[in-house]
């Protein structure tokens, strides 16, 4: 009997942050654990602003106890006023996963779509519809970033489903150590 | 009696995190009071990384106890491969100043030309010999990472004047907000 694999999913922002967690069993079924959105005050100055996603972020790993953490990869090219903020969420992420020992992983917004619907190139609504049908949710999650949460939280598991697998041999310093050796360098 | 301002300047980087600490007095004459480098093995997974380097600003906030942390902004427009490691690094060091209770602010690079050089668009030299000047240092502060966060500390208090005048009436809390509101909408 293989345990399923907890999956937090995040997607970065400063003034949303989706999260989301799913459990994942090695037959690639998934169940909805927790989504939600962690909120910043645009009024407050940003070093405020990351406190407030770091520790809403902090208190969803302690109640909810994943595996491992997904944070949507960010790029430069993207470029919105809000890449700078968006880099900063994805660090605090990464960082809260590796304060609490969990390995993290990054994936690209194409690599969710495809992982997700089979299309690289699908849009917001096939994803939602997708995420909705796997989790057996009835209706599409949102608002969108706690929907692109789920779907990054889903992508991972999918991805690293070999992973999934060695969860029952493996202690979780050497998951842990699989898991950053698969996802390589970021 | 006025006490010198305490600023922690920080470039953020995630290979290296370049940190100076320098106490500035009301007539702008300045004290060295620590410089350094956090660094992180690019073979470590990122989140790993990350915790590096807030471990080790933490560590120099717990040892030199500043009052306030000013970061070097990040643009999105360096399109370099580091950019978003750069941003992600940043965002830690926010984050450290506001889990210590500090006001943080970030300058842009021509910012702290400006201020320390009197000219926006100083080569990295003479902003390193105008540093080694002000803080009566024998040789040029290096690497370059450090001499760029001393820089970015006493182009902090040196804009800030009026702020490190009104410590002596304020609370630390007053003094926070008060940095904070000039700093403005970063």
């Amino acid at each position: 009997m293989t345990s399923p694999l907890r999956v937090l999913g995040v997607d970065p922002g400063l003034t949303r942050c989706g999260v989301g967690v799913v459990d994942v069993s090695r037959d690639r079924s998934a169940r909805l654990v927790h989504v939600g959105v962690v909120r910043s005050d645009p009024e407050l100055p940003i070093e405020q602003r990351l406190a407030t996603i770091a520790a809403g972020l902090r208190a969803v790993v302690a109640e909810h106890r994943p595996d491992v953490v997904a944070v949507e990869r960010v790029f430069s090219q993207h470029n919105r006023s809000t890449v700078m903020g968006t880099a900063q969420a994805s660090g605090i992420a990464l960082l809260v996963a590796a304060e609490h020992g969990l390995a993290a992983a990054t994936h690209t917004p194409s690599e969710v779509k495809a992982a997700v619907t089979g299309y690289g190139a699908a849009d917001k609504l096939q994803v939602q519809t997708m995420v909705a049908r796997v989790l057996r949710l009835d209706a599409l999650p949102k608002p969108a970033d706690a929907a692109d949460a789920l779907a990054l939280a889903l992508c991972h598991a999918w991805r690293g489903g070999a992973a999934a697998a060695a969860r029952t041999t493996l202690t979780p310093a050497q998951q842990a150590w699989a898991a950053a050796e698969r996802t390589g360098r970021r």
